[in-house]
């Protein structure tokens, strides 16, 4: 199987090749750039020399939908929009993983994107990657949306706690922090060492184009309009979002029924796992890997739900979940390619 | 004027001398150890070479009520209970960095930190020590309980609106997120650079010690009591503290109301800045001085206050504070030897 | 085919396992820990939970060899050398990680490292395990004593040039930094987070004990006495090492010529890289991976080699190397289990 | 007495500004920015808001030296040497944090730096501001060419030992690693945080400007030719320089007399610390301060000296020694508003 990574020349793009690489299904990896295009990619990415020594083309639809299978698009929000629509027609199955395909509402997505929408009818085709939750509408996608990364981290924590309406909806409180990876390979003063180093930031605050994406998900599983408070928070590390979520619990619950019911939910999840003992999952002990790890606690003296929730921005939060839904679409078993154990420390 | 450290071998105490070595008011630092007793200062910090080339002394009430004019304790909890009651009848002034005489009641204080309470009668002594809230006490004070860092960071952020009754006392959530040096000098595995390092982590979930204080000042300013999720997370940095704040508005208030509010509240507190500028204060911006920096979000989708506030937790929420304290209560200017600029970047 | 793991517990131990986990030649891993015995290895490990659940176990010479094939020692410094003889005697295999085996002079282990060398007989077994200079050797041995972080990545470096005798022996000076990870899991004031972040420190100078391992190599190689000039530094990250390495050509030798001597000198090493475009090689370039990749300057103003080498330290310096040398004893291709990627960033 | 500083929105810039901002004798404070002209200093350096609120200038030599007794140049190179001339006929007493007149030989100049050299005369003026070496030269000094960070980590280091003729001067070889400070505010992938963090690099091998400079003042000194090898590395923290020197010893010297030579050499010089206790200084425990603090090794086996050295680059390394320097051409005691002690942890 032949595959195309539009926007190969960002982290999204490298981290897509550390797993494409090795992955049994996949023979050819092509890699577009627009900024980069008759580059070679061991020269943006020297850790890939005697690897990946291909030269970067520039992106033309006809080329990718000949010669290759899937297209994966790391690129930024609002180039896949443009691409989609004959892509799609060309029968090439496509992973999106810019927000350009995740909202529904055109009107929101253009809201908090500032950018045209994507087309209504492309829109249709989208599915959102949410693998843990959206199995079965992926195994028959051509087009997905694949999550962001707090929504990612967020969703897979409360999704539990949303579905047995275990806390009123309208008292989440998600507190995000993430490392700098998340902001791409494109430089900014947000993220220039000697200013992030030894630093934390806040941003965004109820301003961040997760917001409507982590809300449009929970408002289709709980069948109502949800509104959530999201802080997004940059602390100085590469890799590594962790999700703080608060709600109040709408119910008597107690702290082991919580944990065997979250335990219970992600049971034939590969990806996830549910920490029980005491132990609240660190950055760290997802580093480089595909796992979601979720911990839960139940207060009993204010009647609150913290729901403790870390991924790897760039894998499960990006490329390794992008692999996930490739997988699943293509029949494969979901963990392909995918397997390799946390690096720690 | 002569001071003793107590517990001055830790970073508490090393801070303090970072101040009181150029304090135009002090003359000279005892450093009392228990476990270094003996030893030189400069053995065990070598920047402190050539400046402070002391021998550390084991604890005499004795001595340093005839020697000195104030005492800090830079200890753990547990230690200057032991210690203060024979101090104050000495007639010496003490500012208390730890735990041990912050909380009034001492049934909570059993609870919560797992060692006896100190005595009753020295207990009532003690005066707060958060400067900007309760200045005319520290004025009289002999006994100074000088708050914690999280409390300190999140007080203040806080004040304002709860004093003009503007938030929903009951849906406070605290997301405090601290760099390693509040741990302290001791090692610990939760410290060690290898798993600390490219990590973050949430601890003591609705279980830190700063809870019941932070829910005493509350309780007190509002007159009723009052309840707080609050969790704390370690996050890869040495220094600083940041308390992400929420709390559902009581009533309509826009953003430049609440602006202004805030900006009026501190406006004659030379260590408070508050910024309404669309600028959220990090943690960078206060490292190495005494300054609080505040900001404010009012969400209009979701009627709830955000609030960011940070200090460097070893100097606004340990060391600086406490000299701002014994600055007031000797008559000084609050801000005698205080006045350092941050460090940036 | 079965293994053991002696001292399992430290970041060694983890390491074996996050890249024997996957070997395709390993079945069965016991882990052996004198200080974690019958503890379960996820609760030390959380990240290892659902993975690696095993419980560790206390030594015994006569269950490892009755049931496993290979035994890895990551242990500290006067473990292996005491169980060494026995096992040997046993007929199992044993790779040594820690240093108890790499000096061939009993003298020499004993002044630098402070303690009694191992026994004459089964120090004659040993094959020091650098396999790109050793290979034939590595094939043969039932005991490989695998080479220390520093000595792999300094001799890797220099080995093209003292081969060929470009560089005056007596001049070779190695200036080293390593990540805190090389110093383990122990808690120590060194690695303590607060003061190892934001700076770099030297140690040991003139005295680690990689010192006489590299001379020793060195001068085998070069059939006559090298002294080298040592200074290992620690700079705030985790995992990675850099040596920058410094000797005066004896012989007039252009950049072109070095680079094609370095280049051919490892076109059969799988794990070698040599840069030759300006690019020097960065620790973050291998993070993670098995390589060392190597680049070299020379500089027509001083007459002198700079040779810049860097590795993993706990992959290519430690487990990584170890798995390579497993490979090759065992007649499997030396990448089997070792292909990873490096993680970027 | 009032002062400009030109090129102010850099890291120099602000660096000078925490100093001056207190310094007993300084008045009014001018900010000249080519790119920020107009904008506010404080909008760019929020932490400096209630401190410096000052709307940065436009450069204009009339202005300046109309208005001002010192400017401070803390331009990039290629800046300072086109307003010289002027300035220095206006009478006004300029200090250059650029390499523009460090080096003496307009040839050398424009071989390492690229540009056009300063114009011959106005070079003549400028006194090398390496004070402890320089000091009476200094004082009568109308243009001040203050030397780079890593010449005056490294002079430093090695004075003692050149003057009393006790190395090979062309042994010398200079290990230096810096954090990312040094490169300034500028964006940059090197400085990109994703990058940068965990990780270590070589930059510039054989290449650094600040090569002729350290060889021009050791040829100086040394009377005779002197040529260094030189190898800066870029290590993941934001201030501190360390540079680890080695050199032939070229007699024989005890540890203990190169001890007290070297803390003999620097007994009167207030910012220069001498170690002789087995304590290598590390980088963080000149953090913030204008110290420098050096330890030196005599290796017997290899009859080799080594020297470590450190210094904050921002202070000692650019704007403190700055400082430094403006005291001593006022008459000024030369600790005036830098005694502050570094900041640990």
């Amino acid at each position: 199987m032949d595959v195309a990574i539009v926007g190969g020349s960002g982290y999204g793009g490298v981290e897509l090749i550390r797993f494409l690489y090795h992955h049994p299904h996949v023979d050819q990896i092509k890699v577009v750039s627009h900024s980069k295009a008759n580059e070679r990619f061991s020269d943006i990415y020297p850790h890939m020399k005697d690897h990946v020594d291909l030269t970067m083309e520039s992106m033309s639809v006809e080329a990718i939908s000949q010669y290759v299978d899937v297209v994966f698009f790391a690129t930024p929000a609002n180039v896949s929009s443009k691409w989609m629509p004959e892509l799609i027609k060309s029968g090439v199955k496509c992973i999106d993983l810019s927000g350009d395909f995740r909202l529904k509402d055109q009107e929101v997505y253009e809201e908090w994107y500032g950018y045209d929408a994507a087309d209504a009818e492309t829109l249709k085709e989208a599915v959102y990657g949410l693998t843990e939750e959206n199995r079965e509408a992926v195994k028959q996608a051509q087009l997905i949306a694949n999550p962001g990364c707090y929504p990612t981290a967020t969703l897979l924590g409360l999704m539990p706690a949303v579905h047995h309406k275990l806390i009123d909806l309208n008292s989440i409180i998600i507190d995000g922090k993430t490392g700098a990876s998340g902001a791409g390979r494109s430089l900014s003063q947000n993220v220039h060492y000697s200013e992030m180093n030894e630093n934390t930031k806040a941003y965004k605050l109820g301003a961040h184009k997760h917001i409507p994406e982590i809300e449009q998900w929970l408002s289709k599983t709980a069948s109502e309009e949800v509104t959530v408070q999201f802080t997004p928070h940059i602390v100085p590390m590469t890799r590594g979002i962790m999700t703080t979520i608060y709600g109040n619990l709408s119910t008597d619950y107690s702290q082991q029924k919580m944990n065997d019911l979250y335990q219970d939910y992600y049971k034939n999840d590969p990806f996830v796992k549910v920490y029980t003992n005491n132990h609240y999952p660190q950055t760290k002990e997802v580093y480089g890997s595909n796992y979601c790890a979720i911990a839960v606690h139940v207060d009993e003296r204010t009647n609150k739900l913290t729901v403790i929730s870390v991924i790897d921005n760039l894998v499960k939060g990006a490329s390794g979940q992008a692999i996930q839904n490739f997988n699943i679409m293509h029949g494969f078993d979901e963990k392909t390619g995918l397997e390799l154990l946390p690096i720690f420390p």
